[in-house]
């Protein structure tokens, strides 16, 4: 079975489901496994050190699938800013379909990425962002909700108010991002009116993920008490695996007027990409959302989204049908 | 339309929609309201002063509807509690044939319930505490999420992991509470694995909840960010609008090492009953979900009822169904 949504027919894709664009993951092994197993893998622009590096990946990715396959370019506030330019530059000369969008003020990309004939989806936690990036003529936005890996701003709405306030007030497509591991929430969502959803931390436990296998276990062991949120008194809330470091840097964050730099050596992205490396979970902060209590096992990309779409196949024709008396 | 789950032939009712219980809410108006247009209408005992005004409005509801009521015991720690075994023995002699139990400890009471062949709902905030209500014995539990109003539990998790986690764990059927308040959100919670849906906030605003217009009003004009968790410092987080006694208290608990009794006298009880008879929406505490995001009007109990199980359908037969390509 497939289900043919709007996103399936404007990414010209197989299955309503998209891979999460994930920092130090989102390479080609991982990106082009999600794309032949019918879903759309996702490269990660700043995962590669430099513009000439997400050339190589992208080159290396379409060797591994003929199948689409997006780029995610993230816009963080920084010191010294990454070359956002050249890396938007390399996507649109290799040919790219699809751009993911995410963070401040990415409307001068969306327009270059638009005049290139690429589609963008743009990464929102709130309906009123989500108009903005309408208004800025993104072809889809992905709605990130409380329950999320990573960023899923100040606000705590849930996806089940996020998505149904989506449905009324979009015209355009939208994908449901956060808690969702298995086709009971891929229905969910399509029946609050999503067109597709978008799963991060439940392909950090593929076998394809390029992370050490000793993190996958630990999150195939964790239930969904296992996130923590940081950087909250900095107005910049980020959902994390709750391990040592996370809690040594809540118990920091509750001191009275905490600056960023009391926390900073422990939270560096260098440490968080040891984590991924080296295997041992408790060497850095790394994202990991709240549906880490439905993740038990380890499959293939291609198994799991298999399996997704069969439960998928089963609530929709099985479950939700024979309830109906007419 | 009607949908049948295990739930409505638990209950005997004809839609899968159970009014929460709400104190100083759940009357005979309400509850014989909703109960009329097909959903399970709820009495709050302890919103009657004493045992016998229970048995009274109980009555009064049989008087107001043919169709099955239920009957919420919220069991709270409190200095002096109240007659918990009184109420309970007026709710079996007249013949009530659902009871809500929520709170601490209810294992004695679902016994005698039990014994009376009254079906038991127990309301839940996390799957471990589900696990323990269904070893009780209960015939169902509600599985209420962070969006919920009320308490959510001190785990914040959400209803798109607490109920996909719910139908992987449980063997009794489950209702979702929290966050729901259009067809779209039946149907997410059924694909979900639900059996029903609890709504407390979304009948706070319909024509025959028993409080002041102008508070209904407020809460149409307000939207999915206008609620706040209180009580958080005490272990006991309780979601209520955020009106400015909800800022005050906020601002209260922020301070290291607060105590209850800095806050008791802006959240008393009877400042919290004051808002609904009065009409003034600042006059104390007063429990509210973010599902305020998806209320936009004030209709009767049938209206609501009906409109749910219309776009429910359309959904599911039409949606999901269009969707499916085999």
């Amino acid at each position: 079975m497939v289900l043919v949504t709007k996103i399936t027919k404007l990414l010209g894709i197989k299955h309503p489901i998209i891979q999460g664009g994930m920092q130090h993951v989102g390479t080609a092994p991982l990106a082009s496994a999600v794309s032949n197993a019918g879903g759309l893998g996702i490269l990660t622009a700043l995962t590669q050190p430099t513009p000439d590096d997400l050339r190589k990946e992208i080159i290396k990715c379409r060797a591994m699938t003929h199948e689409p396959f997006g780029v995610n370019m993230t816009f963080l506030p920084a010191l010294r800013l990454p070359p956002y330019k050249e890396y938007a530059q390399v996507i649109i000369e290799e040919g790219v379909k699809v751009v993911e969008t995410a963070g401040n003020n990415p409307g001068e990309y969306i327009k270059m990425f638009k005049e290139a004939n690429i589609k963008t989806i743009h990464k929102c936690v709130a309906v009123r962002h989500a108009l903005t990036a309408q208004r800025l003529g993104v072809d889809a936005v992905s709605m990130d909700g409380f329950e999320c890996a990573g960023h899923p701003g100040e606000d705590d709405i849930t996806g089940l108010i996020l998505l149904a306030k989506s449905a009324r007030k979009l015209d355009i497509p939208f994908i449901a991002s956060g808690g969702i591991g298995d086709g009971r929430g891929l229905v969910a969502a399509l029946a609050l009116g999503a067109e597709g959803i978008n799963m991060g931390t439940r392909f950090l436990c593929t076998v394809e993920a390029p992370i050490h296998a000793s993190i996958k276990q630990r999150m195939v062991e964790a239930d969904e008490r296992s996130t923590s949120i940081v950087y909250r008194p900095f107005r910049n809330s980020a959902r994390v695996f709750k391990n040592k470091v996370a809690i040594e840097v809540n118990a920091i964050e509750k001191r009275q007027g905490v600056r960023f730099e009391e926390i900073a050596p422990l939270v560096s992205g260098i440490r968080g990409k040891e984590v991924f490396l080296k295997g041992d979970s408790d060497l850095g902060i790394w994202t990991a959302g709240q549906v880490l209590g439905l993740i038990e096992d380890i499959p293939t990309c291609h198994d799991l989204i298999y399996r997704m779409m069969k439960e998928a196949e089963g609530i929709i024709q099985k479950r939700l049908q024979n309830m109906v008396v007419t």
